[in-house]
């Protein structure tokens, strides 16, 4: 009887896993963001979806595979990658010279709003690539597709989609000003308790962290009504009719959002987000030969891991010196992924790589600490894998991602600008030594693991719902359909204070009204 | 490769299905509700759980059934099941009575006020009940239950799960005045497009509506503060400490809400909840001889099931009558669930029935719609099989139901105070004959089939996950810790405010200053 149940449940799974062959159309991000949207491409391909990528000719991590199933299609920008490589640049020097702390606050939403504005002629382009490529835009018509996944750093996904008249869905970790989740999206950010995005805040706030973090969200909305403002008459233009960027954003589908609960810290959401953060978790594989000996030669001491992601590629010879003087004093071996110049502090427990198989390490028992810049992917590896991290962040989300590490115990930062060896040698040694660190991370990744189904199977259910129902209306709430002061019940309210008003002004007018007829009346009969 | 993928497949489902042995608690109510709870006691004893449910000595419609992992702890209470049968009466005959229209508005809400006086006179009793009852209390904290499932409709399974020291999870389809969801749960529930509990509004208001809707969530807020406070003092007698009934009830780990968004509006929400509307829902069994042959005997033009639950005994011969009258005229077939008189009315077509299978009924092809009183167990089997309704209201939060299925275009409404036998014919005849009524019931149902996973897996899930990791802090906001008036952000906009007085105050003391001085030497030097 069991065997006969477990028999008829698999027919009903691989009956669950056959494709719908569905056509869909990727809009990418630079990045460890295409890192990420590309293990939903290879899932989607898995289940026979034919998957076209639209891909600037200026793009600089895209790489380009051969697949019958993956569709590469390129169209010409008027730059280089020589400009998405100043444009990154730019944007972590700004960062990295700039911290939101309360006295500087100004200065950065200020510093912050330069690169934005430079980010924005930049994305114009890309739009303008793909929207005024006539032919280009009729083959995509011609494609049939069913579904466009978006991630949108780069607008214009959600206009492409329009165009195609085909629903679209939105793959992000949090866009810039909290444009496309608070602004378009119309997610409720309650200030005294959900940390504005590049807050550096946490949801456990004294009352100087919550002026902050309400100073934050206003900053953020004044730069929303500042810098966004110009895609209005962009989209307007091109679609031939009076609309605003955040009519074209709020029409999407479904929201992914790459974190989860074992991150994120518990904030309200709409029915139609969905959590899909550290979907490109999976196993460790083996290592290769020459990896696995040196990581086995560490012996009961164990590893420590050590990436600053794919966008630095030098540090200076003075930061690295620090660094490797520092790693060469605990007792740990240590497998770096660094591109510059040998630092001359170099420990004999140190190993320099050009690469290294970052999931396969931290998946690895004599794995001890990660040191890392605190991008999402990496930090969510370090929590499938249950490794307890020291931050080091750079610029974007890193910072943010720290914080909440930081918070939940699973991690130490250290400031790249000012650290000393001694302050990240000290930092490595807690995180190695003291066991909550190691414990902490242990229980994020118990969380991670423990979901009623993976992220990534929901991710791709809900992309397939999408294409099976054509759009999932039934999770859009009714909000888009008001105004700012509609849905904060501004008329509701003034038209009520008004009634009150009226009413006492009326009463008012008829106590005095009596008082003059009857008051004196009654006093002139007194005086009589 | 592709069987030893299957094999592999369903080796893991049943370890996944591995029983945990874990001991559950359950807080239950009476009716329909105890319906809904009992499929996920089921489904825990199925998974070998042990389960005890305590069960008041004046309970009225808990079945004690014998089976050794489900115990019934049946504890004495002053009072037997003709009183929860008069408070039951009550409640209907107040809300038939009453609806909440624009004038009567004021008055509903204090009809109510009367009804839920009573009702908590008889809920403390309840509490009283077990809290009091020191042998059943020890027996309780020995029998070492791992979580607690509790109705909160009767308070109290929060304060006895925190007195057993155990987590405890809510199941509810809504509360009188938002008070677990809203006031407790913390959900933000934005006046302007989500309606409040009994409004029967739906989530697209014209300007009319929101005032309606504003001022039902303002009088519900005064009558949680009017009727609930007094719960403050009776858990703070209890626990020995100054406490209020929110604080425990916001201890909560998670709160299953029986809807879905098959059926809700969409609304924000909280991470720790998660909707599990139709977890009773399950494919229809075949019918009984007799029966099959009636349904069969229908033809092509199919039946109609009538029934208007376990709550209502029986209907005035009056109303019986016009019911049976118009039931006549229809060519389908009528299975019509009654315990009255025989109305005199009645046609050949119809059949009465002491009690019916509702579900196998629903499921079956023939079926051509369902006459309810609009519970949420029988829209939701209505929903499951995609069978469109005509809706009879009659109490709680039945008018809400119909709003939705009614928004959602598969099902119509008819007053039973004031319905004409041509009034329930013509809309019979609507839903049967106009095509649209089933296609919007199907795409209802194709909605509640196309889940990632079934509401009851995940009631499951994350009862067990509770247990497991003793509880789902993670999934738990902020806004716990926070004040009414913080978490508005009042005090930091209070602060900002008096920052910006005090700026304003001493520039113009300033200038004035300046002006007196240099203005005035100035021109007395113009003078000389």
């Amino acid at each position: 009887m069991l065997n006969k149940n477990i028999l008829l449940l698999a027919l009903q799974i691989s009956l669950l896993g056959t494709s719908l062959g569905g056509n869909v159309l990727i809009w990418p991000m630079e990045g460890s963001h295409w890192l990420n949207v590309k293990i939903i491409v290879d899932e989607l391909i898995k289940k026979e979806h034919n998957v076209s990528v639209l891909v600037a000719s200026g793009a600089l991590f895209i790489t380009l595979t051969s697949n019958p199933s993956l569709i590469f299609e390129i169209y010409k920008v008027p730059f280089g990658k020589e400009r998405i490589e100043g444009l990154i640049k730019d944007f972590v020097m700004t960062r990295m010279e700039n911290r939101p702390s309360p006295l500087t606050i100004w200065r950065f939403y200020q510093e912050m709003a330069k690169v934005i504005k430079d980010f924005h002629m930049v994305a114009r382009e890309v739009c303008d690539g793909v929207l005024k490529n006539q032919n280009l835009m009729e083959k995509l018509k011609k494609s049939k597709f069913e579904v466009l996944v978006s991630d949108p750093v780069f607008p214009c996904g959600d206009i492409i989609a329009l165009k195609l008249r085909i629903p679209f869905i939105y793959s992000l970790r949090f866009s810039p000003a909290s444009t496309v989740e608070k602004h378009c999206g119309k997610v409720p950010y309650p200030p005294s308790y959900v940390p504005a995005i590049l807050s550096e805040l946490t949801d456990q706030m004294s009352f100087t962290d919550r002026i902050r973090n309400f100073i934050s969200y206003h900053l953020q909305d004044y730069m929303f009504n500042m810098l966004w403002k110009s895609w209005d008459s962009y989209y307007s233009k091109d679609l031939g009719k009076r609309t605003t960027l955040c009519e074209m954003v709020g029409k999407a589908e479904m929201w992914f959002i790459r974190t989860y609960w074992d991150f994120e810290f518990p904030f309200p959401y709409l029915p139609n987000i969905e959590f899909v953060g550290g979907l490109h978790c999976k196993p460790a594989k083996p290592l290769p030969k020459e990896l696995e000996e040196f990581v086995q030669s560490s012996g009961k001491d164990g590893v420590v891991v050590f990436t600053l992601g794919s966008m630095i590629k030098n540090l200076t010879e003075e930061k690295s010196n620090v660094i490797a003087s520092a790693l060469a004093q605990i007792p740990q071996k240590v497998l770096w992924r660094h591109t510059g110049k040998k630092p001359e502090t170099l420990g004999a427990n140190t190993r320099l790589y050009e690469w290294i198989p970052q999931n396969d390490l931290l998946g690895h028992p004599k794995t001890r600490a990660f040191i890392t810049h605190c991008g999402t992917n990496g930090i969510y590896e370090a929590i499938y894998h249950g490794v307890p991290m020291v931050g080091i962040p750079l610029f974007g989300d890193q910072h943010d991602n720290i914080a909440r590490m930081k918070a939940k115990g699973a991690a130490v930062e250290v400031d790249l600008q000012r650290m000393t060896s001694s302050d990240l040698l000290n930092t490595l040694k807690a995180v190695i030594n003291n066991p909550s660190y190691k414990e902490n991370a242990m229980k994020l990744s118990r969380i991670h693991h423990d979901q009623p189904m993976k992220p990534l199977d929901r991710a791709v259910f809900w992309i397939e719902f999408i294409m099976r129902h054509k759009g999932a209306k039934h999770l859009r709430p009714a909000i888009h359909n008001l105004t700012w002061y509609q849905y904060n019940s501004l008329d509701v309210t003034g038209f009520l204070l008004a009634c009150v008003a009226t009413f006492i002004f009326l009463v008012t007018k008829c106590c005095l009204f009596c008082y003059c007829k009857f008051g004196k009346t009654a006093k002139k009969k007194k005086k009589e």
